[in-house]
């Protein structure tokens, strides 16, 4: 694997994407994000062994949005153990990730941690358990992208706060069936902060690194998880990480991804990689729609599809 | 790779799942199902490289049933090419495989080719493209799998017509919706049989090897996709193949994999091997809970998941 | 109430609905239905006493469709008695009337006799109790309406047949539930001919003239059913008997009534009279858009709404 | 009408009822109710012309819950006019009061002002064109009732509020669509108080005589609406009133009616009298079982059915 030429092959990837432009519509469901240039492109990978090829954009930080919830989903399983499934299930959804039916026929319990109804049970965990819901999230994510400088934009924040009525209906649909145990307005507080965190293609793919290693962080140099664990979490990405895309960009793609309606999406390929892509255009799924198509040329001209 | 003990791991597993009998039920919905000793245990293993390695009832013939799906999928696609898109799916179900409330919501299209009404719309489109779609089927399993013997289970099908009133259902609700071509009636009769069709573990990991092997299938020597459509296909497994327990499934094995109701699965390592197991008692799913014990500590084992 | 000029309120009526004509569409699921000229307007309202007052093309024989279904029920009951609720539910459905979610939420039992998988199981009902169904249905209506001529129009049976895929998927969907004992093709033979027979507006409001009366059929001297009976059906024609407008049919209109897709809507005033009419363009709902004005301005020009 | 011994009628049915308790269960979602004894019973009608029956504990305050929907739907109604149908349906829902899933496929516009979201939209109206609806609606319902006594229990409101997520999330989810203009914890505020309303049978039936009387309040003197709104009212209490028993109590009582978990039940005779019932154990659809009984065994007796 060592002789592919990442660098080569992202460079061919931005030429060939130019044509996909124009074709999906930013996210507007808040001001904050609406306002980002549509055109904007940029691509990074990283390699087990640290090597970082980039083009486009790649330095240039986005919000994460849905990206967070792989972290935080890590931070809970951590704390909680397997306990955790108690309360979210590890199905994909087959509806949108925003959506309320499938929670009330099946009493409060989300299919998946990263449905919103499921990313919310998360965060509740991370509240319950820690003293610093907010700070403890940051400093995670900031150890596994190497980058100290990391923090949330407050204006992404506030907006998803202001424009967040639908999460606060999950939020509150989940108290009613006692599957939120902290304050819900404490938990909306940190899950808006959570998707409001600001990173760049190279940011993310570092910070995923871990996942493509067996649950260690090359750049900490700390195990985060055993490798059953990241395996486990690498195939909840695969079944339940692209909204209701999961199986199309599996056809696709072939990769264990998380998407963000910020317009990025990161993946792995277990043992060699991980890989950002991020423009904002979005397919009518809420997925990158130019960043999925990068990223089924990335698998296709490297061969390294995990199927 | 090569240097795994696969018959010390099969021979491992054998041993480890005697305590996981009795925990499910032996599919009741036919009577020629039911029949079936519910202790019955085989498994085998097959290598791209032609190595065979079995344990248990792997040389006993049994119902394929839904298995049957992927051999069809295979010559649609063959048949149709891409075009076949246009009528089915290709994003988990979230539901039952034999409900009925997706595909009325989305007006006929099922939403993959694994679910009943996707795979119903598959068998369609050969019932309309060859002369002898049952005469077909069969060849292209027995050239697969290297094995000319097999056959139909007349009596599994003739019991599969006599209480297929919901495969009836929705094979008439698909034709309500322009989604079904050719006579109900005779649709209905190719898939009864194709379910029908019975065959071992080890005549199954053999039919499966042109999956791992990147579409070109070893006993035959023939080509039989492309190396990207067997990674679609495989791909599809991975987010489909498991009835409404995929995400669970992709978590605990980790491998592409279909299930049927006879109690078998089989999964493919692409580039690897495939693997079959045998075990009549299923989980809630659907799902042979011996056999799905077997692959997770096949995959924990050999260390060979896809993530 | 005697006084009120029901003449002069027709003679009114097709007045006031010209303006309503080409808002909406006629029936296409059938070709033998589309055929029907739009702007056909046909009112008749009979009371208690025998006396009968129409306009239009009152006398003009068109296909009842679902208002088959009251009398249907009517024999159904008279036929197994309250044991027929332990089958069918007596709910509106809050869906389309040919919507198979509910049945598979609610495991083959029908909402209500009124909508098709309900009316279904009652026809199911008459095929297993009766030597002849068709005979009996024919029979009981030509007694209720006095009209010893009216038929099955055989054309328009043949033609529910031939595009009845989304019937008989229902009947197979209710047969896999064990609520449908007969033959699934007898039962849809006796259904599509139901829906099939012809009759006019004062046919109509002759034939419901029992059920504005207490049970009591004016016309054949016989007593149909018990006063509580005849109440009762009037209750589920107001709750179940327009489809999915029952509410905005109560809210404007104001009476028990059922309609058909051939355009026809039948009323009853409790204790005072049966009204009928007929114009075959439909509403989204598959009501007769200007039969529901029609009725609306009945109700308002003599004040007699049940409420 | 008006030899009816309605007080010998009330005399025998709170007999007969006896052999109904303990069928049910006593609303549990809130402490406040759950203290509630379960074998209270007591019943009151009230004519046109101002005859006031009782019998039991007719004159016992009980908390109204969703029959205040009906006073706020008046409330509304005037205010609003038929605009306000732009923002709730009139259709029943055929789902469970405080279901979500339907909202969510209907992008936000409730079925009907009766069930829980209708009701929060009904009442957002009330919010934004009064100066203080608490004390509008209050008032109202005093003057209805001609007891300036009345009053909301806090104890109760409080109670609600506390247990009020799945109404909370209502709200935000209505919002999130665009059909809450007002703020949301006002809006629940108000809402939480108009369910805590005590009144007792007697308050109720006089407090619905309007409706029975074409929207003529007898008390005040006032009249509330014209006839046509008054008979829509009740069409709407007909089809939509009894959460998803509307059928079934059509069926067995004959009469709009409007239902609220702490036990209560009001229908009207148009022209002829109200009937208020209570008794606190419900039936699975929420309705009071003996009240339903009571009612049902009313219209038996008076053979005062609208059918």
């Amino acid at each position: 694997m060592s002789r592919i030429d990442y660098q080569g092959v992202l460079d061919e990837i931005i030429d060939e994407v130019q044509s996909e432009f124009g074709k999906g519509h930013v996210a507007s469901y808040i001001p904050a994000l609406k306002r980002v240039p549509p055109r904007k492109f940029g691509m990074a990978a990283v390699t087990v062994d640290g090597d970082v090829f980039s083009v486009g954009d790649a330095f240039e930080a986005f919000s994460i949005q849905s990206i967070s919830k792989v972290f935080t989903l890590s931070m809970a399983l951590n704390a909680k153990g397997v306990a955790l499934w108690q309360r979210v299930g590890r199905e994909p959804s087959g509806d949108p990730f925003n959506s309320l039916v499938q929670l009330e026929h099946e009493r409060g319990v989300p299919r998946n941690p990263f449905i919103n109804a499921g990313a919310l049970v998360i965060t509740d965990c991370l509240v319950a358990s820690t003293v610093n819901a907010r700070r403890q999230i940051i400093d995670f994510i900031r150890r596994r992208s190497g980058n100290a400088g990391l923090c949330y934009d407050v204006e992404v924040a506030r907006s998803e706060k202001t424009h967040g009525h639908l999460n606060a209906a999950m939020a509150y649909f989940l108290k009613s069936h006692d599957n939120l145990n902290s304050d819900v307005e404490a938990v909306l507080d940190v899950y808006f902060h959570q998707c409001a965190i600001a990173m760049s293609c190279v940011d993310l793919a570092r910070g995923f690194l871990y996942l493509a290693n067996g649950g260690d962080c090359p750049l900490s140099g700390v195990s985060v998880h055993e490798r059953s664990r990241a395996k486990r979490i690498n195939a909840l990405m695969m079944t339940c990480g692209l909204y209701d895309s999961v199986g199309s960009f599996a056809f696709r793609v072939g990769m264990p991804a998380k998407s963000g309606v910020g317009g990025g999406i990161v993946g792995v390929i277990p043992r060699v990689l991980s890989v950002a892509v991020w423009s904002p255009e979005l397919d009518p799924s809420g997925n990158s729609h130019v960043g999925t198509k990068a990223l089924e040329l990335f698998t296709t001209k490297t061969g390294m599809s995990v199927f």
